[in-house]
C-alpha cells in the first residue's frame, strides 16, 4: 500500500497539535509562517523586539517572553520547534526544562549529534526527536523569512530505535504540512550526510575559488561555467558558512580527509599515466545517480505504520533507498 | 583613447580576409556558422562526409576533401583555423605545411604549449597565433552548433614579444566578429590559467560528486543547492572532461598540488582548532573578485596600436588588470 501525501483533515491526530517555534530567523520564521498559512496554531518567540514586532506586524503570534511562551507551549501541549543558533542552544533548553519539560521537542540545527547529547544533558530526551530542513543557508533573519520555503525540500526527521512514535509522527506531520519530503535518518548518521552533501561541498567550492583566482584578474575574466557553478556557495556569508561547517567538526574532518585522498589519487594518475579516468568517471557517476534520482521524482515510503514493531529500522532501510516519507496513511 | 567595438565596415582591413575551419564541431561549426551569418567570406572541412552533408544543406561552404580545401586557402591567403580534436592536430598541420604553408594560423584546442610545439615542429611559427575560446564543452558536434555560442565569451588570443601583428590582428577580428571578448595572453601562461579556472574545477567538482555519493542514496536525497551547483560540470561527457584534463597534463598537476594543499591546510585547522575561517575567507573573497568583475562589466583594453613598439607586452600587461580587447581603435 502506498502511503501518499494527504491534506489535514479532522481525522488527522496530528492537525489539532499546536506548534511553538522558537527562534524567528531565516527557518524559524519561515516555518511559523507556512504552519499558521496552512491553518495550523502556532506561535513563536524570539530574543529580538524588532523580529516579534515585525512577525506580530504581519499577522503572525510572537513575544519575546522566553518564560511565557514555554508555559503556554506547557499548557497547549505544544510540540517545541528549536529555530536559534546553535551557539545558544544550551541556554534554550535550560528554559525548556524549567518551564516546559513534558512537551515534545524537535529542532532544525544542522547538525544532530551535539544537539541530541545537549537534549540529553536537559533530561529532555524521552519527547526528543531531531529535525533538520534541508533548505535555505545564504539568507538570514525574518525579513528573509518565505512561508513556500521548505515545499519540496528534504527534511530530516531523525529516527532511532527508541525514537518516541508520537513525537515522530508529530515532527513528520509538521515538515509535511509545509511541503517537505521527510526522509528518517538515524541521528548517529546525519552528521556524516549533510558533510558529504552540504559542508563538503562548501569547502570544495572554497578551495575551488582560491584557485581560479590564485592567478588574479586574468585567470578570473577567462572563467565561464564550471568556475561560476562550481564556486557559488563560496559567496554565501562566511559566518554563515563557520557556523554550519565548524559546529560539524568530526564529520567534515573525515571526509575532507577522503576529498583529500581523491585529490592525491587524481594527482598521481595523472601525472605518472597521463590519465584522470577514475577521478573523471567516478564523478560522473555520482552526478548521473543524482540525476536519475531527481528526473525519477521522490518514491514514498510504504507499508509502515509508525510506532509498530520494528517502525524506525523499517523507515531507516527504505530511507537509505533513497525513499522519502509522505505522510500517515490514509 | 578607448576602444570600442565596432562593427566590420569596408574600411576593416581584417573584414575581407577569407577564413578556413578545419573541423565542423562544436567549435568549429559554430565559428564558421557565426562567420558567414555575419557575411563573412568562410568555407570548412571536415573528415565526415555526414558533417559535410549537413554543413552544405544549411547554407554553408564545406568540403571533405583536406588537400583542396587547402589549397583554396593558399590561393585565397585565407586564415586557416585549427579546430580538430587535439589528437590530430599533427596529421592536419601535416597538410598545412604541405598544401598552405604561408597562410596565416591559428586554433582553438584547449591547451597552447603542445599545440605551439607542434607548428613549430612543422615550421609553421612565424604565421600562427594560438588562440582559445572559452565557450561549450558540455555537448558535441555539427547538431549542437550554433553562432551564438561566443557572443560576450573569453576568447584567448595568444600574444608573446615574437607574434606576428598581422595575424594577431586577424585573429583577433575574427573573435570580435563573432561576439567574443580578447584576452591577450601569453602562450607560456595559457596552460595554467585554464587550468585554475577550468581544468581543475572539472576534477574538485568530479570529487565532491563522489564524496556526496559515498553514502548512498540517502545522502543524495538530502543534497540540495551547495552538491547540484558544485558538482554540475562532473555530468559532462567523460571523454570530453578527460581530453581538455589529459592534454594540460603539467598544469593540471602543478594545481591539484595546490588545491590538495588548501584541503589538508583546511582539515588541519578545522581539527586542531576548530577552524575553517582561513579556507572559507579565501574562498569568499575570490568569489566576491570574480562578481564584482561580473557586475562591472568587461574593461577596454586601451592606447594599444597592434604592430606598434612594446605591442604584445602592453596588451598582456591590461589583460592582467583583467581589461579585454574588443577591437581595432576606429
Amino acid at each position: 500500500m502506498t502511503a501518499p501525501r494527504e491534506p489535514a483533515s479532522p481525522r488527522d491526530p496530528h492537525a489539532s497539535i499546536p506548534v511553538c517555534v522558537l527562534g524567528l530567523g531565516l527557518i524559524g520564521g519561515s516555518l511559523l509562517r507556512a504552519l499558521a498559512d496552512a491553518g495550523r496554531p502556532c506561535f513563536g518567540w524570539n530574543r529580538s523586539a524588532a523580529t516579534v514586532a515585525a512577525a506580530t506586524a504581519a499577522g503572525y503570534e510572537a513575544d519575546a517572553d522566553l518564560a511565557a511562551v514555554l508555559a503556554r507551549a506547557s499548557e497547549a501541549d505544544a510540540l517545541i520547534v528549536l529555530a536559534t543558533p546553535t551557539t545558544v542552544v544550551d541556554d534554550i533548553l535550560d528554559a525548556v526544562a524549567q518551564h516546559a519539560p513534558r512537551c515534545a521537542l524537535t529542532d532544525v540545527v544542522s547538525v544532530k549529534d551535539a544537539v541530541a547529547a545537549a537534549v540529553d544533558r536537559h533530561g529532555l530526551s524521552a519527547r526528543y526527536v531531531g529535525g533538520h530542513p534541508m533548505a535555505g543557508t545564504s539568507e538570514s533573519g525574518w525579513d528573509a523569512t518565505d512561508p513556500a520555503l521548505f515545499v519540496d525540500a528534504p527534511w530530516v526527521v531523525c529516527c532511532d530505535d527508541h525514537s518516541d512514535p508520537a513525537t515522530w509522527s508529530a515532527v513528520a506531520d509538521v515538515a509535511v504540512t509545509v511541503g517537505a519530503r521527510v526522509v528518517p535518518v538515524a541521528t548517529a548518521d546525519h552528521d556524516l550526510l549533510v558533510a558529504a552533501i552540504s559542508h563538503v561541498p562548501h569547502l570544495t567550492a572554497a578551495v575551488t575559488a582560491a584557485i581560479g583566482a590564485g592567478p588574479g584578474d586574468l585567470a578570473l575574466r577567462l572563467a565561464a561555467g564550471s568556475f561560476r557553478d562550481g564556486t557559488r556557495v563560496a559567496g554565501t556569508a562566511v559566518d554563515l558558512q563557520r557556523a554550519m561547517i565548524e559546529a560539524n567538526r568530526p564529520a567534515v574532518v573525515t571526509l575532507l580527509s577522503e576529498a583529500i585522498d581523491r585529490l592525491v589519487a587524481a594527482r598521481d594518475d595523472l601525472r605518472d599515466s597521463g590519465s584522470v579516468a577514475t577521478t573523471v568517471d567516478d564523478g560522473h557517476r555520482a552526478r548521473r545517480r543524482w540525476e536519475d534520482m531527481r528526473a525519477a521524482g521522490p518514491q514514498p515510503i510504504v507499508d509502515v505504520t509508525v510506532g509498530a514493531p520494528g517502525w524506525a529500522a523499517e523507515l531507516r532501510r527504505q530511507a537509505h533507498l533513497g525513499r522519502v516519507w509522505t505522510g500517515a496513511p490514509a
